[in-house]
């Protein structure tokens, strides 16, 4: 075993019961069986029912439970590795892209996606809505914004809504060269319309991928998706491969 | 403006109280700026304290807002971008590392650590702890763990201990070829030790990232690095710059 010397600092009582509930779930319970009830589980662990509800809070956080209106508290199975950052040097809707088009729309994009694009007030900004599936679950919800002025040659009477709309603008973005992309990873909280896509309630915990497609010197388009955070595991390989995984580990902390 | 063809989606009560607070945020607050109290909040907006406290806990899970013991509720600084995934093909410790070496320790790791890096039960495995600052703040706690045999020249008598013990772990790593490297996010909360270092209360939610260091077509080392989720926005661009800066805008969403 070899001896630490890192430091030991007090953890505090839920924390311990929530190893001890880690372990238990490792060993006694099968992936999507429901825990009894917290009565039950207090009482059997010997802890104040705040103990356990905290204990419970923190595995979910950490994606080893779910809970679900109207069936309870069940055994997460371990998080989907759902590669995110390996498309270097591709435009969304290019060739092999995980997202599905769902929809297409001209609105005017919120001030801090204006600020970012630099567009001008009166400039028609395309808004295309686009889902990601994997093992049959929806695990991301996206909204890409593009300015007129990123595909100049779309013609308004070819497919004027919808998903067919939403494709015609992709592909006309596939002309632009596209010089880089940047993406940022930050925890943020569903909106409403994201949440009933994704199958969970408004203001769950959800990381948000902002991505910008650089070409000319300037943001072409912007995309904002927003991932599960109780079933995703973001990868970002540096090898090729863009194909969604299982992971068979759990958080390695 | 422009017509919408998206699907509305009836939002609850608190969110439009969220989007009302986030604008007061905007206009009235100053970065720093101490809220009223529950009490009077919920008054001003007309709204159940319930309500209230779900807005504001969404507007925390969003980094809007930040809650502090003794303090109060403030309103928190823009995420800082945080560079992650931009030092491609360099082991830890190399030049420009943005991480400073707190100790090492030879302890057996984690049951999931012991599975991805395929070590012997004997093994002896370098434990590096190390963390990271932007701005005078921590941002980041990590456990880097290295097993014996990554390290084959090491000297047990240079260096016994402490930071400058993990120097000479990772002084040792950079003789290896790297292969490559493969790196995770996804959503945890704080153990007791990382929340002290991080300035957080355990269990706060946080950004884990797991990176895996291939040579000779193994993992050679593993990096848990914890991320501040209030304060954090992980960045991964496909520029060289491994600059740490602050990102002027909102989550775009």
């Amino acid at each position: 075993m070899g001896s630490t010397q890192l430091e030991t600092v007090p953890e505090p009582k839920y924390w311990h019961l929530k190893t001890v509930l880690s372990e238990a779930l490792d060993s006694e319970f099968a992936v999507g069986e429901i825990l009894p009830n917290e009565r039950d589980l207090a009482a059997r662990f010997g802890v104040a029912r705040a103990t356990l509800r905290q204990a419970l809070e923190q595995l979910e956080l950490e994606g080893r439970l779910q809970r679900r209106r109207g069936v309870g508290t069940t055994v997460a199975p371990p998080r989907m590795g759902v590669a995110v950052g390996t498309e270097q040097h591709a435009w969304p809707g290019a060739a092999g892209d995980a997202w599905q088009s769902a929809d297409c729309a001209q609105a005017a994009p919120p001030a801090a996606v204006a600020a970012i694009l630099e567009t001008d007030r009166n400039e028609v900004v395309h808004t295309v809505r686009r889902s990601r599936m994997s093992h049959g679950q929806p695990v991301a919800a996206e909204l890409l914004y593009i300015p007129a002025s990123s595909v100049p040659g779309l013609t308004a009477i070819d497919a004027p809504s919808g998903p067919a709309r939403a494709r015609a603008v992709l592909r006309e973005l596939q002309h632009l060269e596209l010089e880089g992309q940047e993406r940022a990873v930050e925890l943020g909280s569903a909106r409403a319309d994201d949440a009933k896509e994704l199958d969970r309630l408004p203001g769950a915990p959800v990381l948000v991928v902002t991505t910008r497609f650089v070409a000319a010197g300037r943001v072409a388009a912007l995309s904002v998706a927003t991932y599960r955070a109780d079933t995703c595991r973001l990868t970002f390989g540096d090898s090729g491969s863009v194909e969604i995984h299982h992971g068979p580990e759990r958080q390695a902390s």
